[in-house]
């Protein structure tokens, strides 16, 4: 008996969404557990859609002027040690090189956790004058975080990020260029991914250790969870005033630069999965789905005829640009296929037939809604519309979502009463004392995701202490 | 004084090569020293040109029908310790992580110096049968080498690589990939980097630990030394024994499969630098150029209307798809920017005055040959045919130089007399002991590169015993 006859289950959403999801990544052939606990392998698979983030994030990074660079893995202790609210931060949670070869070093080495220490020492050696500024750098790497809970792409203790780094020669021009990448980790996850966000500022309890402020974009996920996206840092001249990162101005005087760091990683993964995906398993915007159309041929009668014709509408789908595949093996059904690259997510399946091939036409899939419908076969040509069509729907339906899923509260008992029902996020009124926040937290399980760019008018009383409020804030339970 | 207005100098390469090499690296702007003995930060200007490399070097393995993954960076001691050459071959040189967060790990951890232990692992799980063969494996990664003398590009603590690993049904098609990407390799090198190669196997003593034989790609450096640019490893059944890599065949009996592996890294960096760089700076091939051409506009009389011809032959540049710059900065005179791209080995500089706006004609200077004409601005549309010139040409005269630095020996004697004239590769006899290897490399310093494919007809002695000789080997000092 041949297991790969076997449909694949998984777990169902309702039943328990964190089973559906483990159950996602590994049979949707993503991932698998490395032999290091909190460690993973990203599979072919998962990795060809990384690929695909990766090169329209590049693309976007390089557009708004940032060149890459590579920067060394190990950090001296020493660099960590030098930002006292860095350190505090990240010492807990970093991995210690303590031995070269056979020697014992001399300084414990730290595998980096994140860079600004070791990017901020080499700005102080780049940067002279303020004709070195902006200095704007990003960098495709690695990083370890010694993290004792850990889930696959959401919380990993090595996960693949990019980082950016810039210094500037003023707090505007860092705050102005601190803002532009939040809106660029927008753009490319809300138009890439399909996952709408709320944009906003972190609150002081949950910003970088190291930085002025921080913003965040944050998606929800389809169990009402919140999952932060990406970051953007202010770190006006923390960092340079312990790296000593001068710069001689116009006038010849010697001032601190401003820098900042941003981030987003293979996190966002687990976001688009959590995002998008149904008890069948995977859903993929057609943006980063590695195989956008599935061609899968009913073996009937003339069964070489039949697959010329899928070879043929494959070469025509590709010279329009579609990354298609055709699965013309005989071992499988089709049933069996149409299972498996729904596991997968892929966006159009096209199935074709001897019958279908007489009568001029093919059926087509949509792995989003579930639709099937006969077109002719002049209409591979509009193939290509069709999957700009199934980007924007599945954003729609996220956004959708979102908006359902978007509550009010005026007090803590309104904030439980709510997460009792249905989880989502939750606008509310707060004063500013960070002693509320840690109290709802306690009180809820929720955590201030951020003070939304979009404030409403009028604030009412905080939802905590009921003092008079200042500000909007979103809060959800997150990942 | 603005230092920038003063000419970089370089030491000439005649005097001292290695110093030549290193005033390079630097002012080309290509690196800077990490803080960590051993390390280097890839700074932008070098991180483009390894992006060109793996932009054409990822296409070459995936049309070859390997996919990427990713495999974490740690790996437990024990698996290092599975297979025993290679325990014997990395454990001198590997970074150990020995504490996470605030606690003694178990077991200590080691940075991958490569992958062939934690990939096996996962091959042991996801292979049954014959179906799920051959599996091939590709990974963008850093790995750790705890090198004592260390070189940037050249040698360096951490680099960045890619590792290929295929497992396969049998010896031959084991053995059929491992000679596919070493000529997958030859290909790149030689067309890309415009580094002519010879290809051969390595001697037993230069293998791979853990291989069954390696095969390797050696370039002729400028200065007669030889530099490694790739190997690719028929690993055979030596970890598939020890990881217990098994698959049942068509007759459903298991069957230990058989792996290879292969790795190229940013020490082709070097490579490149060195087969074509001279006192004026890097020369680079345009296939991997950051800046394929740039254009200076020689600013007087009506300034903007050149900088506006400036850019608009950019455009018509771009359109063509040409990587162009445009470099109008007042601040700086034209000759100081003509050293500056010519110390940034930018294949072709276009100069453009007032007068010659008039005259419809520009100035072209290519830096591989230092070659200066006048053209009529139609032959703007030329410049990618040039630019293929001038890769060609840079192979050619890569090639001729290889030619005239290949010597004979028929003793260890002659062989000592000519690297004593002049270094180069030595094409002598070999009788296939080890010892006789051993004895060349005291006495001449030379170690044998590799038993190239292509064998004289005729042996007769050995260069070092005398003995009667089997095989023809290329022996030069090497980086």
């Amino acid at each position: 008996m041949d297991d790969k006859k076997f449909v694949k289950e998984i777990q169902s959403k309702e039943e328990d969404y964190s089973r559906w999801y483990l159950d996602i990544v590994k049979k949707a052939d993503l991932m698998d557990y490395g032999p290091v606990k909190g460690t993973m392998i990203i599979k072919p698979y998962g990795y060809a859609i990384w690929e695909h983030m990766q090169k329209d994030l590049d693309q976007k990074i390089k557009d708004t002027g940032h060149e890459n660079a590579y920067f060394p893995l190990l950090i001296p202790e020493s660099f960590l040690k030098k930002e006292m609210s860095h350190v505090e931060g990240f010492a807990p949670e970093v991995a210690w090189v303590t031995r070269g070869g056979n020697e014992e070093l001399e300084e414990p080495l730290v595998i980096r956790p994140t860079s600004e220490t070791i990017i901020g020492d080499s700005m102080s050696k780049w940067i002279q004058s303020y004709r070195d500024l902006p200095l704007l750098l990003n960098q495709w790497a690695n990083v370890v975080r010694w993290e004792k809970v850990t889930k696959p792409f959401l919380r990993t203790s090595e996960f693949l990020w990019q980082e950016g780094h810039t210094a500037h020669a003023t707090y505007e021009e860092a705050e102005e260029e601190t803002l532009q990448m939040l809106e660029v980790y927008r753009t490319f996850v809300e138009e890439t991914l399909a996952m709408p966000v709320i944009v906003g500022r972190k609150t002081e309890n949950e910003k970088f250790a190291g930085a002025e402020h921080t913003y965040s974009i944050e998606g929800l996920m389809s169990d009402g969870k919140a999952l932060q996206a990406g970051t953007s840092h202010n770190l006006g001249q923390n960092f340079s005033k312990v790296f000593d990162i001068q710069f001689s101005d116009k006038d010849n005087k010697l001032q601190y630069v401003y820098t900042t760091s941003w981030g987003s990683s293979t996190r966002m993964i687990g976001g688009l999965i959590m995002t998008h995906s149904d008890d069948r398993g995977l859903k993929l915007p057609p943006k980063v789905a590695p195989i956008q159309v599935v061609i899968i041929p009913i073996l009937r009668g003339d069964k070489e005829m039949v697959k010329n014709k899928a070879q043929e509408i494959a070469q025509q789908l590709k010279q329009l640009g579609v990354r298609v595949k055709v699965d013309d093996r005989e071992e499988m059904t089709p049933g069996w296929k149409f299972n498996e690259y729904e596991m997968r997510g892929v966006p159009i399946r096209i199935e074709l037939g001897p019958k279908d091939i007489e009568k001029e036409q093919f059926v087509m899939a949509r792995r989003d809604t579930g639709e099937k419908e006969f077109l002719p076969l002049s209409e591979i040509a509009n193939i290509p519309a069709k999957l700009e069509q199934i980007q924007q729907d599945m954003f729609n339906k996220a956004k959708e979502f979102m908006h359902t899923h978007t509550f009010e509260a005026n007090t803590i008992e309104e904030m439980k009463e709510q997460f009792f029902k249905e989880r989502g996020f939750i606008k509310s009124s707060w004063c500013g004392d960070i002693a509320c926040l840690d109290k709802i937290k306690e009180e809820t399980g929720a955590t201030a995701r951020n003070i939304p760019f979009e404030q409403r008018e009028g604030h009412g009383k905080c939802v905590c202490c009921g003092k008079e409020a200042s500000t909007t804030v979103f809060f959800a339970r997150a990942y």
